[in-house]
């Protein structure tokens, strides 16, 4: 059975990366089910051979291992080409690699701030000094004030999704008329914030709210139906 | 014969619009040669049925008139079918279309205020009274105060690119191994630039350096060929 660790918060079914939840996504989309692990920050989990998890998602498949979502993503279109592609076809996969990479440098950066001490929050208290000295270096702020001045990054953020707002006022998902891992690279993000998170990223009337609504009830509400932290 | 209306400037050789240059470059893909012919904001050109021109490109085909970009495109993959692919195939089409929108709303309003100036001195004598008017009212301030202020947008606009930077890292075009109408709906915003301005917008140890330079260089150098306004 394919095996992925997760990130976990203070409660082992929180699990809110949003990097792990692309693979999730892509797994259902496979239509295979993964035996799912706990991993937190401060585990360095020790795998059966010899490598160590020092970031997740990890995969283990056969005896492989494996990490980095896109890495992982590709891995999974090609061992299981029999299965349902993950890119509509090979023809969707250069095109995907833009969005995945625009999910890693302008959603995800952008959600950081609005989420981060929620996350904080979130976590097993062994992992909080651990996260608060790292995070607080890369931002150059304590996560209190970067918390305090979340209301000046939303516009940003919101202007930021104008590519995603007008693809999907065009089509229903990223991939056309069903889902690819364009739409799980990109939704990982809202899940993260999701999980973690009260209030809401997106204003009420954002025309990006039915598409989230969309992905949270694909494979039987498999995103809809994860464990928050809230 | 196909007929393609594109933006020119005072010298009728000079063809700069980001949308028009998007087509020039899918029609060579198609292997279609078409007869271009200037126009300007103030011609409202009158096409041979009832049709007048507000907007460039517009694309003359089998009698069919046709605007805007994105809808020609898809009009000649579909036309063209026997042609090769621009998008490589079905798949790609979905997932191009967040490109395509990448352009228009981060890619090209990014580029505006480092052009607008150097468009400005291309256009026709007719033209620059409505360009600058519209301008102005668009971006809230005299075309002679954004020019001013180019260097203050620059390091912005670099780091837009990002998503650009990191999928071309990649792979040899946002196509994959071959180019396709996601790299010129990107490249267009980079040949106006070329077009009109002394200045180059990418720095030049940017590793975009190389992406452009193969664009210019395809079908025979359409692009590095084409007039200058400097």
């Amino acid at each position: 059975m394919i095996q992925l660790y997760e990130l976990a918060g203070a409660d082992p079914e929180v699990r809110f990366s949003p990097y792990c939840w692309r693979i999730r996504m892509a797994l259902a989309h496979k239509g295979l089910e993964p035996e799912t692990l706990a991993w937190r920050f401060k585990d360095r989990a020790k795998l059966p051979g010899k490598a160590v998890v020092t970031q997740v998602p990890v995969l283990l498949d056969q005896g492989r291992v494996l990490s980095e979502s896109t890495r992982i993503a590709f891995y999974l279109e090609h061992e299981y080409d029999s299965c349902p592609s993950l890119f509509g076809g090979p023809a969707g996969e250069p095109p995907t690699r833009f969005i995945i990479h625009w999910a890693d440098s302008v959603l995800n950066p952008g959600l950081f701030p609005l989420v981060v001490a929620d996350v904080f929050a979130a976590l097993h208290p062994r992992d909080q000094a651990y996260f608060r000295e790292s995070r607080e270096k890369r931002l150059g702020r304590s996560l209190e004030q970067i918390a305090a001045a979340r209301g000046e990054f939303l516009p940003g953020f919101r202007a930021s999704l104008a590519p995603l707002r007008r693809t999907l006022a065009e089509q229903r998902f990223l991939g056309g008329e069903e889902p690819s891992y364009a739409d799980y690279a990109v939704f990982g993000g809202f899940q993260w914030a999701r999980v973690v998170s009260p209030a809401d990223v997106l204003a009420e009337d954002d025309t990006l709210v039915a598409w989230r609504s969309e992905m949270l009830g694909l494979f039987e509400g498999l995103a809809a139906e994860a464990k928050r932290a809230v």
